[in-house]
């Protein structure tokens, strides 16, 4: 890789490092923050570590002689066209002309990094860098052959002082107040309002004795000290009044302080722990219980969006490969924070060799996959693509290698086929959606081996992909079923249809019309089908419906489900819900009073879908170079919103006559049903047909398109 | 894998980690200690790390309840019976029967390691371990299935006291006085009398100013201030006397200290740094030359038994399988330290993926194979194959897919052909030493398959090695020339005769008695095949002479070589001697005027070929179970030594008429040139023929036997 034409660029100096590792690391940290009932509770797959030898460096084309400020995490040595200089230098002085500069950096604790800033050279992500140079000379002083040494970009985020250690990375914090504390004899229980997170303050602490802190997502739980999921012991001895932080930060809306006679306590305050993203898309519209879901499944997302997407704040507070893909979808939709992706997706993955499935979980490894085509077809962002390439390459090896003697993916020892909780569901066998990720997850290898200008491997991928296809329909289509059955046994068809594979293969677009219409009476709305019951599925199950066209039912079921927890007092959204349950059986989950998280990512889902199918928008060409709009108000009144995009927000009002739009770039497409023609106007259509009116979008145009009510 | 056949037999604790996990990241310290004037020089190959995440655990049948003392490198939590103490216990007591404990640990920094102790529940290297313990619950509560777990035993060394972390490994040091000093002005040049290494103290440093400290193995490097090659610098900043360690120890003989006028400096001695081993091999004989030719080969290689077993002392610091793998050889003559060969092999081999060579070098990654067959051969340990097994799978995959069309070894990009220092030697084509050690690695395979209990992997290594050994004789040897011939290029023999692969093809009995004596006169004796300079295949050359007899030849070769160092004045023997160079000639290389090493492991060889082929003792089964003694004098008058088994010392004294031998285990041949046939004695020989005279050695009895003279 040539990169000299990035020398010249001057552009922000910023600390780098190897592609993938800081997020490793961080993924460590933040993972193993895990706690039950005080007890560390680390996860149970391999977790990677970062490269602890690394070699950066960069030409650069010098037009005068300039000073060079160098700063790093860990022991190094600069090198100026080969040669070093001696020690660790802090600054050197390079001359004009083209220079090679190298630093290698050996760090056994933490992420070998390095920041650099001169006039013009300064170090960012156009570096390379490698964990193995192979520079070694022979006895005739020839050099190495180096041509087998892999060069990626230097990973990077926002660390753009030199005082910003990446190795010290916190996420930001700000204090919060109690919206009310009861105080007993020799306790207090405190309400922050709302689900929180972060870390307690006990403020004025002093005396001497023990002290517990029990948190509750519930106040119940918060008083249940003997099967709170949360708490934490101090050993208090103070002689003077001071003010202590727990060390953990935790989720919860109440605590519950108990402490010894010889303790005393002012007040307990917290300081609430935050990413710091960016809110882009919005929505809203004439019905209040669906703005308020809205708004609370924003609040449950900013909760869950943290160094990564995570599942859930209080119990796992893991990056889940399932939840995470969700996240992502969300997160377009909202934030449009691509570094949260990526940074998921690189932790996720962990590093070669691969052991096992991504959170040991088949499905898992497939939703990673997947994630990284809709990070593609959202963002247009090749450069990651390319250099997380050999990375996909080397897990879908291991996939493949796991395939079955008829080349389908079947339980092996040491696997766990998820799909989703539900009762006596079968694992048995080849199950349907398993093939059905599979052959997703190959296309998604075929349009990232073109990415990566690998042609050979993305003419196997997408033949593999097409078999696999061939298979879905050829193995698990049941023509009297009018379904997709759910697994083959001993290479029979079993009896059993699941609404798994069949909603994936609406939205993936792997059925027909007709297919599609079938589906949807002899499955989506066949009530004699095992009913969906957890937050996770209903996404996808919801998202085929929209697919479909059934907004109206959609948001029906929306104000149902999301609404009936809003009616219990949720103030994030949970884990599961359970509308026939009462009062504090809603909090109990894997046989634990206080199981269930009340805050979960994928009870957000409403960001995703108001945003794709009310408003209506989404790319169809990576990086929204070419989009839809195809707005579908559902039964409400009018609607308004912003979808964010890499070039910025598409706004949007749409009423029962009026479509107004206006968006940044990109070649749109107004998508309307053609009974709703526009009046008068001087707009050309693009097409008319299929039921369908459609109007091409310009960029920075403010469209106001009047029509006669559905 | 069951170990509760373990479970009652009571030993000491001690901490337990992965195994190769302390290794990795102690070679890590170790190998970043290397500096060239005063510069951090790293390695230029992929160094690994240690798993930051690691499960503990063992089954302990109880006899009655007791209290257990638990100490942890890292967060953790322990389990009993799978179920958490809260928080991170320091002790936990167990009832009576049957439990099991869980200690899992998390480590970014260093390695997770434990140590446990308590009457009869203890840490120690029968615990099993993994790095992915895939411990779900589903949502039935059913455990998940593990049988893809792999356990594997835990690593230890001698860290058996609970304050002795193993991150806080050091080597330990003594004090050690200069023998002069020379003061100038403002400068101090000191001798130690020999080649040493360790940390410089500067006594009664004070005043403030500039201080460099300038390392020679040479008093010429020394005095060099523009090229020695390791330096210090300080800042001295003391009002009050002060005594300064340097921190980093180095090699040298002489250190020239130069300070600013502000500074006032009592005197300079060292921390001898060594390495705790114990010296169980001896030799003695009536040559005073062999004699000090011995103790400076013992010196030289006490200096380079490190925390590994390492090159040089001086320059690289690092380990380097080709000279490690001679190392080990010594070390069975001197040391029989098994730790630091295990730990020298674990940390060469790193962790998969395999991204490369090791040390980048074909020949080096075949000597660690050959590495593994002759520790096994001397030490009999099936345990450590065992649990290195996989590595050694994973090493041989990335070799066998790097074989070219024909199936033979050939440069592929990346890729460093060493085999020597040698002009113009020519690494083209497919060159037959590496299709020999290829052989040999591939034979080890099939040897560690079956100590693996992997019967079809054994089945096809012995038929690779097979194949490998048979396509060395169909495309390399020459008919004509009597020989091996270097390489085929094109699909052609070249016409070239080199030594490497007809001198390994001796001692390595792949030639037969015919060729082994045709090679001997074509090769080994003829001046016109290009000579061998280095140390390091001087090594293999003379021990293929040794193999054909011809001791007394190697003897004055030994005197003449090493010999020739000595009178040089030589305190330990060098990377290379050329008795044509004159003065401080011999101290250059590289094209750098101190660039040869005059410590280095390789230029011990004697201690290897004196033990080995005059003392003649080796292992013929594994771990000395059988061995054979074939003492040959080779011109000395007397001989007497002792050799290293697992068990004791083999003891020897070899006149001209007299064998006294005595070995305590193990099944002995002492065999003998029939022509020195023994007077009287009631000994029964066990065969007479073929030249020579073969008797028992029954453990525990010292025999004398008496003979004529040759």
């Amino acid at each position: 890789m040539n990169n000299s034409d990035l020398s010249n660029t001057i552009s922000t100096p910023t600390w780098i490092w190897y592609p993938g590792d800081f997020e490793i690391v961080l993924a460590n940290k933040m993972q193993n923050r895990r706690t039950e009932r005080g007890t560390f509770f680390p996860v149970f797959w391999k977790i990677d570590s970062h490269y602890v030898l690394m070699d950066f460096h960069k030409v650069f084309d010098v037009p005068a002689p300039e000073t060079v400020d160098i700063y790093v995490e860990g022991e190094y040595h600069v090198k100026l066209d080969g040669k070093a200089f001696e020690g660790s230098p802090k600054q050197i002085v390079v001359p004009a002309g083209k220079h090679k500069i190298n630093i290698k950096v050996f760090n056994q604790a933490n992420v070998p990094a390095i920041y650099v800033k001169g006039k013009t050279i300064v170090s960012d992500a156009s570096w390379l860098v490698t964990f193995e140079d192979k520079e070694w000379i022979d006895e005739t002083g020839k050099a190495s052959d180096i041509s087998a040494t892999k060069w990626l970009n230097a990973g990077s985020w926002n660390f753009n002082s030199p005082t910003q250690l990446p190795s010290q990375f916190a996420l930001p914090v700000r204090e919060q107040k109690a919206i009310s504390t009861v105080k007993g004899e020799n306790s207090m229980l405190v309400d922050f309002g709302k689900e929180t997170f972060g870390f307690i303050q006990l403020n004025g602490l002093s005396g001497k004795g023990k002290l517990s802190v029990y948190y509750g997502e519930s106040e119940e739980e918060a008083l249940s000290t003997e099967h709170c999921e949360t708490l934490d012991r101090v050993d208090v001895n103070n002689t003077e009044k001071k003010d202590e932080i727990m060390k953990l930060s935790k989720a919860y809306r109440f605590v519950n302080v108990q402490y010894d006679e010889g303790v005393i306590l002012d007040s307990v305050s917290m300081l609430y722990e935050y990413a710091d993203v960016k809110e882009r898309g919005s929505f809203t519209c004439n019905d209040e219980e669906i703005n308020r879901i809205y708004d609370v499944s924003k609040y449950t997302f900013e909760l869950n969006t943290r160094e990564f997407f995570i599942d859930g704040i209080k119990r796992d507070r893991w990056m889940r490969s399932g939840d995470a893909y969700q996240s992502y979808l969300m997160n377009y939709y909202l934030y449009f924070d691509n570094e949260t992706v990526k940074r998921t997706t690189y932790a996720l993955r962990g590093k070669d060799p691969v052991t096992g499935h991504i959170n040991t979980i088949m499905d898992y490894t497939f939703y990673w996959f997947l994630g990284i085509y809709d990070y593609y077809l959202y963002t247009g962002d090749k450069k990651f693509i390319a250099q997380n390439y050999d990375r996909m390459k080397a897990l879908m090896d291991y996939v493949l290698a796991r395939r079955n003697k008829e080349g389908l993916m079947e339980w092996m020892t040491g696997d766990w086929i998820f799909i989703d909780w539900a009762e006596g569901l079968s694992k048995k066998g080849e199950v349907s959606f398993e093939q059905l990720l599979l052959a997703r997850s190959l296309e998604t290898m075929a349009l990232c081996a073109n990415i990566a200008d690998d042609k050979d491997a993305e003419a196997q991928y997408n033949s593999l992909a097409a078999d696999m296809r061939n298979k879905l329909f050829s193995i698990y289509w049941n023509d009297t079923k009018q379904a997709l059955v759910h697994s083959r046994v001993d290479g029979q068809q079993t009896e059993n249809v699941t609404r798994y594979a069949n909603m994936f293969s609406i939205f993936f677009d792997y059925f027909n019309e007709e297919q599609k219409q079938q589906v949807k009476t002899s499955v989506l709305l066949n009530d004699d089908i095992q009913k969906i019951t957890t937050p996770y599925m209903r996404f996808y199950e919801l998202e085929a419906l929209c697919a479909l066209g059934e907004q109206n039912y959609v948001l029906s079921e929306m104000k149902d489900y999301w609404g009936g927890m809003l009616k219990l007092g949720a103030t994030s959204f949970w884990e599961e819900y359970n509308p026939a349950k009462q009062g504090a059986e809603h909090y109990a989950m894997y046989g634990r009073k206080f199981g269930k998280s009340l805050c979960h990512a994928w009870g957000a889902s409403p960001l995703y879908l108001l945003g794709k199918y009310y408003l209506g928008v989404k790319p169809t060409a990576p990086g929204y170079q070419k989009y839809v709009v195809e707005p579908n108000l559902g039964g409400l009144e009018w609607m308004q919103g912003k979808v964010p995009t890499p070039q910025g927000e598409i706004e949007l009002k749409v009423t029962n006559t009026t479509v107004e739009v206006k968006a940044p770039a990109g070649m749109g497409l107004l998508r309307l049903k053609s009974s709703i023609l526009p009046e008068g106007r001087d707009i050309v259509p693009l097409s008319k047909g299929n039921g369908l009116y459609e109007m091409a979008i310009q960029p920075g145009i403010a469209y106001i398109i009047q029509y006669k009510a559905d």
